[in-house]
Order: C-alpha cells, then sequence, then structure tokens
C-alpha cells in the first residue's frame, strides 16, 4: 500500500498577507464589542485625505500576520451563536466510498481533521435566518451583516460631501444607513438571504438582496489530479482574495467530499454546490440511475458538511424539454441537461420537482438556502428570453412560494445569453414571478462572438442587470467555453465582476459607493500615483503597468504621466488653471468678463481661496468611526 | 554627419497576412464592376453552413498574397474618382524643421517616397461628401460604403432565418438593405458621414452614423524614439487587423510630419488628427504662444498630406473655463486644458472659436471632417454630466451648424467617465443640441475605480451608449490612465471595443449582426471547434485557450470539452434530448402527457425530422452575393 497523496503535516501553500497598500481591520458595532467585523482599509498619502474602507470577504487570509493552519479549519466565529440557539448535535453520516467518487485509496486525499460538532435543528424550533426574521428576532448574522454593509458609512459620509448618490434604481430602496432591524426585515421579505448554514461556523455573515451592495461569485472545481487539499482550498482563497463574495464549488468525480470538507472548514465566504453532479457520481454517471434516496442522501452529507446554498434545478419539468427542442444550443445547464434526460427517458415529472417539499425540510433543517438553478437558461443570443426560460423562470416563482412557505431562504439563478436589449424584461419579470426573490445572474453574455474575452462580453450584461436589481453575479473567466480556468484567469474573471458591481453599486445611488471613486480620482488629479494604485481594484496591475512605461520610484510622485510627458499633460495645465480661476473669484473678478489679474493679486486671491477650500471639509481627514 | 536612421530599402516589418481561418475577398456592387469592396469570409467545416461574411477594415495587409511596399504606400483606389472630379493639383505647402518637431537631421525619419498629386477644391466647387449629397449626387464613395455596409446582406438573409432581429433601438432607422441612396441621404442630413480628405486616395470608404454598423477608433502615437517608419506604420495595420475602423495618431514631439505622411499613403482607413498638438509643437510647447497663423498652417499641412478627420476643440470657450475650477479632476483633455490656458492666460475669447469659419474653409476646400472635440469631458464619475460638460456640448451644437452651413461634414466627440444611470441622457441632449451628427465617444468609463482594466469599465459603457445611438466608439486600453499601450494592449483594446460595437449592433436590432453570433453558436453546439474559433474575434485567442487544456488535435473535433468532460457534457446530452424530442413529435406523441417511443418508433422518427429540418432551408449552403 502506498502512502496517502494527502500526507500529514500540510503544507502551508495558500495564499496569505494584505493586498497592496492595504490593511485588515476590524470594527464592531455599538453594543455588539463581541462582533470583529472585517473590512480593507486604504491608507492614503495625502493627509487630508482620509483611508478609504472598503468591503472585504477575503477572511484572515489578508491579515498581516494571518496565521492559518488548514488542517484546523478557520476560527469557528458563529459557534457561541449557533450553540445558543441549542440545536442537538447528531451524530453525522458516515462518509462512503462514493462520496469521494470511489477515490483508489492510493489517491484519496485524506479528511479535514479539523473537528466539529454536526448539528440539526429539529421541527418546530427556529433555524433559518427566515423564520428568525420573520419571528422579528434580530440575530447575530444580521447585526453582523448591517455593520458590513455599511462600511462605516456614517462617519465617512459625514466628512465627504453630502448627496452624491443620485443614481437610478428601478424600484430598490437603499437606505443611507443598514440597521439590523432593516436587514432583518429585507430576509423577513424574502428579498435578501443571509446564506448561512448552522454547520458552516467559520462564515463571516453576508446578505444577497438588491438593497444591498451588489455581490460577485466566483465558481471552482477540483483538478483532475489533485495534488493536495491545500491547492484546492488555495483556489477558493485566491477568489475570496480579489473579492469573490461567495464561491460555488463545482467539482466533480474523485474526492469531492473531502475536499469540500476542507473548503468549508476554511471558508470564511458562504459556499453554493450543485448537489445533483456528487449524486450523479454517486450511479456512475448515469443520469437515468439517479433517484430521491441518492439524492437526498447528498443533500444531507452536504449539509451536515456545511454547504451554504443549493443549486436545485427543480424548474425543469417534463412539459418544458420540448421548448428547448428548437434552439440553437439546447441546453446548457448541467444540471438542466441531466435532469431533461431523466425526465424525457422515463417520461416522468422531475423528482426535483415532485418532491420539493421534501428537499426544502432537509434545507430548513440547517438552513441551507435555495439556489434555484436555471436549468433552461439561454446558451446562446438566438434563445435568449424564449419559451423554455421563462416557462422555467415561472415554476422558480412557483417553488419560492413553496419554499418560504416552508421557512427557507431562496435566491433564483439567472441566464445566460442575453443581448442588451433583452437583458432588462428578465429582471423584470423575475421580479414578478419570485416575489423580488434575490436573483443570481451568469452574466449575461452580450454576444456570442467572443469566446476568450467572455469575461468581457459577459461584464457588459452583469453591470446592466445588477443595476436593474440583481442581487448577485457570477463571474465567467476568459476560459469560458474553451477550457478551465487558471489562477490568472479567475483573478481576472473576479476584478471584471467587482468592476460589475460597482458600476452597478454606482448607477443604483448607492449612497457609499462613489466614496472610493473619488478618493481615486483625487489621487489622480493630485498625481499621488501610490494613492491612485492602491484604491484600484488591483493595486500589483495598476503599479505593475505604470512601472512598465516610467519605472523609477520618483516618478510615482512626478506630476506628470506617461501618456502625454510633463508638457501635454492636461492635469498639470488643469491644476494651474484651477488656482487661477479660484484666484480670480476671490477677488471678485467675474472670468469671462473681467481683464487678467496682476500676479500680486492672483497670490493674494490662491491664499484665500486655499484657506477656504480646506474649510469646506472636502478633504479633512476624518476617521471612520471603529 | 550620420546615415539617416532610416535607411533606403525599408523593412517589410508590418504584419500582413489573412487572420486565422479567414480569407480576404472583395466584392462589387451590380453595375459597378470596377469597385472592390473588401470583406472577410470565414469558410466553416459543415458544408451545411454558409461561409459567414464580416466587415473589415484591414485592409489589403490581411491578403493571402499581399504584397505591401511602404515607399510605395496602397493602391490609390480613389485616385481616378478624385480626378474625374476636377480638382487642381496645388504646390503642396514646403516641409518645415518645425513639421518634424525640430528633429536633429541623423534623428530625421526620411519621408515616404510614395508620390501623389496634391488637390484642393476651388471655391464654388463641390467638394465634400456632404456637398454633393446635399445636391442629390450619389458619389463613389457612397455607393461603396453601401454595399460593404450591406455585407451582401441580402443573399445572406435569404439563406437564414427570417426576422432575427428584434432590437431596440431609440430612434435609429436601420433599414433592411443600404442603398447607395440611402447612404447619400444620410450624409445630407447630417446624420452620416464618410470622412475622405481628396488627398487620401488609398482610403477604403466607410460611414460613420447611427444607422450604419457601429464603428470603433483606436489611437496610436509615436514612440520616444523611433527606430523606423515601418514600426509606426505597424501600429496602425497592427488596429485595423484586428477591426479597428479608424485610426487616430495623437503623436507628438519628433517627426511627426514624416511618420504621418507614411502612415496615410499606407492606411485603408480613415485617419484623424488633433492639429492642436502638432501646432503646440511648432511654439515649442507654450499654451501662450499659440495663434491663429500657426494654427491655420498646420490645418493645410495636415489637411494636404490627407488626414480624413480633425479634432477641433472648439466648443472650450473662456466662459466655460471656470465651471471647470471645482471639479474633482478639471480638465483632462489634452486639446481642452490647452485652449483653457490659452483663454484664461490673455482673458480672450477661443481663437479655434473665434476663426471656426476659417477653420471651416480649410476643411471644406479638401473635405476634411470634423470631429468637433470634447475638451471639457468629465475625467471622473464626479465630473459626469456637470455644466461645463453641457456648456460645451450646447456650443458645439452652435459649431455644427456653422460647418454645416460651410458644407462641412461634422461629428461630435463625447465622454469619458459617466456612471451608467448617466450615459443615456449625454445621448439624448447630443442628438437634441448637434442635430443628429454622429456622437463619437471615448469609452465612457462607467467606474475610476479599476485602472489596468479601464477597457473594461469603458467597455460597459460604449457597449451602453453605442446602443442608444452613439456611431464610433473610440477604444480605451488596459494601460489607460497608467502608461504607454503596447501591442498586446492596443489588440486588447480593438477587441474588446470590437465587443462594445457588436453587442451594440444586436441590441439596436441591426438586421445581420446576429448571423455571426448564430453561427458561431451551432459550431459550439455541434462541437466544431475549429469553426468556434475561426468566427470568434479573436481566433488564435480562443485556440490557444482550448489548447491550454486540450491540446491534442483529436480533441478539436471531440464531442465534449474540457469544462465538463463527456460525462457532463449538457451539449452532448442535449443533442441526444432533441433527437428524442424531435422523433416523438414526428410520432405525434406529447411529450408531457405520452408514454416513451419504442426504439423502431425513435428511429422512424429521426429519420423523418432530420429530413425536415433541413429542408426547413436553416442549414443549407448560400453562397453570398458577388
Amino acid at each position: 500500500m502506498n502512502a496517502p497523496a494527502f500526507p500529514q503535516g500540510l503544507p502551508q501553500s495558500v495564499t496569505t498577507g494584505p493586498i497592496t497598500g492595504s490593511a485588515k481591520v476590524y470594527a464592531a458595532p455599538k453594543d455588539r464589542p463581541d462582533l470583529r467585523v472585517p473590512y480593507r482599509s486604504i491608507a492614503l498619502t495625502d493627509p487630508g485625505e482620509a483611508p478609504v474602507r472598503v468591503y472585504d470577504p477575503s477572511g484572515p487570509y489578508t491579515e498581516g500576520q494571518a496565521r492559518i493552519d488548514l488542517a484546523a479549519g478557520l476560527a469557528q466565529i458563529r459557534a457561541g451563536w449557533i450553540e445558543g440557539r441549542g440545536y442537538p448535535a447528531v451524530a453525522p453520516r458516515l462518509v462512503r466510498p462514493e462520496d469521494n467518487g470511489f477515490a483508489a485509496e492510493d489517491r484519496l486525499v485524506a479528511p479535514c481533521p479539523a473537528e466539529r460538532i454536526v448539528r440539526r435543528g429539529e421541527p418546530g424550533r427556529m433555524v433559518t435566518q427566515l423564520e428568525f426574521a420573520r419571528a422579528g428576532i434580530v440575530t447575530d448574522e444580521m447585526i453582523y451583516v448591517a455593520h458590513r454593509e455599511n462600511l462605516c458609512r456614517e462617519a465617512m459620509l459625514a466628512g465627504a460631501e453630502a448627496g452624491i448618490a443620485d443614481g437610478e434604481s428601478f424600484g430598490a430602496a437603499i437606505p443611507p444607513v443598514i440597521t439590523p432591524d432593516f436587514v432583518r426585515e429585507e430576509v423577513a421579505r424574502g428579498r435578501a438571504i443571509i446564506p448561512a448554514n448552522i454547520n458552516h461556523t467559520e462564515l463571516e455573515p453576508m446578505a444577497i438582496g438588491r438593497n444591498f451592495l451588489v455581490k460577485i461569485n466566483a465558481n471552482i472545481g477540483n483538478s483532475a489530479v489533485t495534488s493536495s487539499a491545500a491547492d484546492e482550498v488555495e483556489k477558493m482563497v485566491w477568489a475570496i482574495r480579489w473579492g469573490a463574495d461567495t464561491v460555488m464549488d463545482l467539482s466533480t468525480g474523485r474526492n469531492i467530499h473531502n475536499i469540500r470538507g476542507w473548503i468549508l472548514r476554511n471558508a470564511p465566504v458562504p459556499i453554493g454546490t450543485v448537489p445533483i453532479y456528487q449524486a450523479l457520481e454517486k450511479v456512475g454517471g448515469d443520469p437515468l440511475k439517479l433517484d430521491w434516496e441518492v439524492f437526498k442522501d447528498t443533500l444531507i452529507e452536504q449539509a451536515e458538511q456545511g454547504v451554504d446554498y443549493f443549486t436545485i434545478h427543480a424548474g425543469v419539468r417534463l412539459a418544458h424539454v420540448p421548448l428547448t427542442a428548437r434552439r440553437v444550443t439546447g441546453i446548457v445547464s448541467r444540471g438542466g441537461s441531466i435532469m431533461a434526460r431523466w425526465c424525457l427517458a422515463g417520461h416522468r415529472e422531475s423528482f426535483l420537482y415532485e418532491r420539493f417539499d421534501e428537499i426544502c425540510d432537509i434545507c430548513r433543517a440547517y438552513d441551507v438556502s435555495f439556489s434555484l438553478g436555471d436549468g433552461l437558461r439561454p446558451g446562446s443570443i438566438a434563445d435568449a428570453n424564449d419559451a423554455a426560460q421563462f416557462a422555467e423562470l415561472e415554476t422558480l416563482g412557483e417553488l419560492t412560494r413553496i419554499a418560504w412557505d416552508k421557512g427557507c431562504q431562496v435566491m433564483i439563478e439567472g441566464p445566460g445569453h442575453v443581448p442588451m436589449h433583452k437583458i432588462k424584461v428578465n429582471m423584470e419579470k423575475q421580479l414578478a414571478e419570485c416575489g423580488e426573490a434575490p436573483f443570481y445572474t451568469l452574466g449575461p453574455l452580450t454576444t456570442d462572438v467572443a469566446p476568450g474575452y467572455d469575461h468581457i462580453t459577459s461584464g457588459i450584461g452583469a453591470a446592466m442587470i445588477g443595476w436593474y436589481g440583481t442581487a448577485m453575479l457570477c463571474y465567467v473567466t476568459p476560459k469560458e467555453h474553451l477550457g478551465l480556468p487558471n489562477r490568472d484567469d479567475v483573478k481576472t474573471g473576479v476584478i471584471t465582476y467587482k468592476i460589475a458591481a460597482h458600476a452597478a453599486d454606482l448607477a443604483k445611488g448607492h449612497p457609499a459607493a462613489q466614496l472610493r471613486d473619488d478618493a481615486l480620482s483625487r489621487a489622480r488629479f493630485d498625481f499621488r500615483w501610490e494613492d491612485q494604485f492602491n484604491l484600484s481594484l488591483d493595486p500589483d496591475t495598476a503599479r505593475a503597468y505604470h512601472d512598465e512605461t516610467l519605472p523609477k520610484d520618483a516618478h510615482k510622485v512626478a506630476h506628470f504621466c506617461s501618456m502625454c510627458g510633463p508638457k501635454f499633460c492636461s492635469m498639470k495645465i488643469t491644476q494651474d488653471l484651477r488656482a487661477d480661476v479660484l484666484a480670480m473669484e476671490a477677488a471678485g473678478r467675474v472670468v469671462a468678463e473681467a481683464t487678467p489679474l496682476s500676479e500680486a493679486e492672483r497670490e493674494a486671491g490662491m491664499a484665500q481661496k486655499s484657506a477656504e477650500f480646506l474649510g469646506e471639509g472636502g478633504r479633512l481627514y476624518v476617521e471612520p468611526g471603529e
């Protein structure tokens, strides 16, 4: 017998340390000093500029002195909260060979040794965030989320220009400040979810809903040849480092149970899965051998591990299958095609649809949120918004109501490939059919003609649908349709989707979104290059691009840049202009009419204006409240 | 004396040869067999699939056996047309040392030896496309443009599904087929321009207007150390290879006159410039030394060389300057800041504004189109749609009418940095103020927070404003704000903007745009990997990405892909499904109700359906008309 591929004494191969120019900070809401809500703080070189605090899903990995022990897992920040709710510990389901795809012993990744109590909520006791919310109870998770979403907004806004937000929200209602009770109300109405399995005690809670910051999801999957669990955990760590708010583990084949364990024990973000993938593995890959028992077993297996949301393709009904037959690209969802095959081959209704009540009971017992899958999403521009897609969406609306009645949290998956003029109706129809449950879309891709650039074809659609009200955007990498994303592709996909989400927040009129744009633009105008880099979504790339042309350190404080050089620099010319205009105004001159100032008048005026300008508070240092 | 840096016997260092998988084809409209209108034709491996013909601005460089002689310049396809109009040859203005930035003899790039007759239209004779159009005369350029825009659409559409276009055009009126007289009408109304200096005889004419395909522009500029003219020409060749419809030469400093000559003699696309840059060089870089004489001299110099459009920042008036003083990023346009400085320092109205009549007279004499510059465009989200920007836009509307009265073709430049919710009003206001003259925008960037990814932040805005009606999109590369773009950056910028332009065409309901999407999606669904690569905007990247994961040639015909593997392939499952559904329908079964087919029934039904499907003509080979 060979030694296991996964040795004792795990190598610390995940990426740790702060993002360049940023520091991890934790802050607590008033009255809850025990909570440590994470942010990333970007300090600026101008003493008149407040540090900019940004939302940070990256977990403890980006702490200055991150001490990560993958075998022990992250600190269980929710353990006390969950324990306080009194759910009984249960004997976990025993791991079986098929859970790991029948991996041979010499290929088996060892299970994560981190020990955790597995719990399950009994019938009659409140378990889900939705149940608490409806009962008027503000959970720890809600308090945490409220503080996290605010980014200490009150203190920051107090020092900034008032009323900078002027978006078009299409019916979203983002309050100036998020309170814990606002979170509770949104969850109670089903308009937001907090995906938070009671067995995922390491989770830093977050919310998905259109009255919160737009979130993004990154997909990861196991490699065909798994070298180590650390390599698999690293995929998640890398994605959240750049801003992924949730991660879906789409692994198939061998070792998926054990790898999922490693990921969950080390995940500060919600982890989603598509349980049908593992169920299919358990029956040897033949969709026709799937049945309720193997699926139910898989749900329980994953729920006990702590998976926070399940994609369930219960909207793919037998009657919908013929609607796809004349499509240009048929069914492009894996789960959708599996279920369609199952339905059609046996000429029977989907067991996911027929057993949806029972699925809800399982999900409720652990507070696994639903991500109702769009198994019939369009895979091409030609198929966008067709009868199959909308028939499924109507079914998802029906299932949403069932899940809500059962106390379960729900979000709805959406397309896909959709040209720009057909995007908005997707959002409107989703809101109408699904009672404002959060929408979670893949892109959409706005054209089919650019494989290799589908992060961009889809980033366009993602920004737009995010603006219209989509709560979470599932990233697309440059390798979409072509191959498996590597490390660079994952980063490119995440950054592209952070752009889309942020552009959406700005356009919706999120009251704090523009603070970062303004801080970066002031840095740009002031030639504070380091600040410009550090405020960007990807400081390393911004700095590297700058250094390709002007590598000397001296140029990072130069009052010009490589594009125009010192003579042609519009920013430099404008700074002089600004001084002149302000000086003239101070001297009471009307610029378009008066004669030029004398040198003495100019200097006097500038001094006065300068004092006024600083006095207005625009650049005064404001330390965000802790 | 040293040998000149630019040797006799120019090295052929520009990129030639077809785009992978494509062939250059030329076609002529009926009755004009002398015209050779260029296209790119993508042949597909499925004999049932017609080759896909796409718009192609890349010139003779992408011919199969391209024979390029930079010193001789491209063939003068317009020489006969222009000669037939009877404009007198004029003795060109003599080149002076300041035209090349006082380059020392040993640094001087030799002038392009290609000999051309320089012409100038006299007063009283029609010169511009606008003048001809108003007089009811359909020019050769208009006939060429009509055929080019159609892409032989009639023949292609005849073989494809009818009525695939269903966009929202926001008032654009794209006809099913473009006729020469439609082009003439659009030009006559000022709603489209054909930038075509009578001295740019090598030009392959093209149109910019919202009832035509959305176009893109790439900016290029000389390197600080010019190694050879071929290197400078290559920047243009590279940009048009990937799809740039026009190229702006933003060079400054040394050798700009001579390099511009090399570029123009070898440019099949319209070349735009910003004459104030060269004028500033001529006065030693001090904006305060600019005057009408040096500017006028520069206009004539460049018009004689054949520049097709001039960016003129005549909308930056003295009274607008104070409106920028409190902006976050002031004036970010180089030309705008130069003129603002000039105005404010001398407390005088812009000479561009005051002499606009005379500028029009010069432009008319050569048919140089105006690109009325947005010198006060916003450089940050905070400054979007502010008083300065819109004051200038109103002035541009006033100037548009003056230019039209003078017989000049006009387009209008637009922003810049604009959050999504403020984009549409830009388009609406431009249409209203400028009488539907074509809009030509830079992006807009939809957030400031992603330097290093501004091709994406701006690609989002570009797609949207293109949809709303912008006629040409000026590209942004990943190096924007950070440094000078290299070859890869230029390609990335061009491809990103081709995506934006195509997404806009789709959303507007362009009657032929979706043909390429559909062909690619069918190839994807049929696992015709080579066809999928070749139909993409960048076949090389698509192929390379695929090969990273599945490098073996055999996999290029595999009926699955690397993302899911054979077992999980939704496309594979769906192909089986489709066969089943079609077979059941053929057997008269209602899928949602009936019992499964027997194997014999299934086979009989499939054969029948298959025959029907092919008989519908969807996949029949149709050779586009020549």
